[in-house]
């Protein structure tokens, strides 16, 4: 299975919602399962690098099923896994991509959110799985 | 001046309905007057490597603002521009990319579609262009 | 509203102008607000591999922005996002890029300057700003 | 001996007052004998597209000393080199590219323009040839 139109609808739809709440333009994209983007938009005003930022936390979520956040455990210093985050051609480990599961609990995608502090771009994300729980695609917490 | 999220929305919206239509999944893109990514979907059961093309042909529609079908003119046999399809790292010269102007005949960015026949692709990117320039958006032919 | 051919003309001129003062021949860029090449030129004697670093300044002013040495703060040990430097293709965080709003504060492109001393890369690019907003081009500091 | 920052501002000054007294506005490029980027200017107007091949255009000329145009003869159906146009990442076989040489005969660099069609790409660039060579920087045909 992977994340549908209507998922990634829904989930675009509540991430632009919460990032106009909070007044931050951003770039949000849907990855699928097989980590290609299923869909994307750039709002009005959004930062124009943080398009690719945005793509690829959403490509590293799926690609791993972990918050991108969670990966920078790999990488830091001390970290089991030095240049971790230059493989698959470059991946985020910092907040703002969150991988979408099933009911069931299996990855069916990912979100990614970038054009503020990290701390926003995780919220406007949250705000996307949540819709998605909320609406019974997604396994509830 | 450059394609806003409302238009793109709007875009991507015709697009899928007449995409829902004629029953052929498609893959939508719209780029921006700066051959940048505004917004993107992927229909469900759409051809996965259509993306690159619908995205490749709202990129080169928005670089040259021509449909993409009027750039093969400069490469078909005896054209008078040999390889330039292979410019800017690859354009797309077959129908399905057509430029977006404002209302005042500026070019504002793209719209990019793949996932059937190369006839049903013009035609669902036709109404993309249809329905802004019903909303006011564009100039009228 | 993309920056103008006048503007980089003017912005250039006072580059080179800045740059032959100081002694320090420049690699000198200016981009649009689609992060896309707009002008530039390599001094005499200017360092040859500085060409792609003024160039590439000019590109991440443009996508965020922000003064490229601004973004040096994510990436910095204890920084918010570490590897964000990687994102794009490969950013610019030391001083040398600076952007350039127009009259009511819209970015509209950037310049980004290499070939000395960051001091003096700043410098330089400080002068194509100053330039710009003595000849009315962009809005007071 | 390679191309002078006075002589590209000369080949683009004499190049972009071409493309204005016909009415095309162009993207203009002037490659070193390095094959390096010496200056760039993109008029306003002119297709973004077509920026790449006009650096293309004076990075060919630049690698091989020949007018763009004469390159056609190797890869041309019957040519003696099939796919020389894939070489060097690809290069440009049609007209807008002039090498550039002092006036002993030595190759110093080379002028790229694109924006028109392929003659008035070929007008522009001729134009900035004629004003070096007017200049004294250049042999006489």
């Amino acid at each position: 299975m992977s994340i549908t139109h209507l998922q990634a609808d829904i989930a675009i739809a509540a991430a632009v919602r919460e990032a106009t709440a909070i007044g931050v333009p951003m770039n949000i994209a849907v990855y699928d399962d097989g980590a290609n983007m299923k869909a994307f938009v750039r709002m009005d005003g959004a930062f124009l690098g943080s398009a690719d930022i945005a793509q690829n936390k959403a490509r590293t979520a799926s690609l791993f099923g972990f918050n991108t956040e969670a990966l920078y455990e790999f990488v830091k210093p001390g970290g089991t896994s030095p240049g971790f985050d230059r493989t698959n051609g470059g991946l985020i480990v910092f907040a703002g991509g969150i991988p979408v599961h099933d009911g069931e609990g299996r990855l069916i995608g990912a979100i990614g959110v970038s054009g503020g502090a990290v701390a926003q771009d995780y919220q406007v994300a949250e705000a996307a799985i949540t819709a998605l729980a909320a609406g019974g695609f997604q396994e509830q917490p």
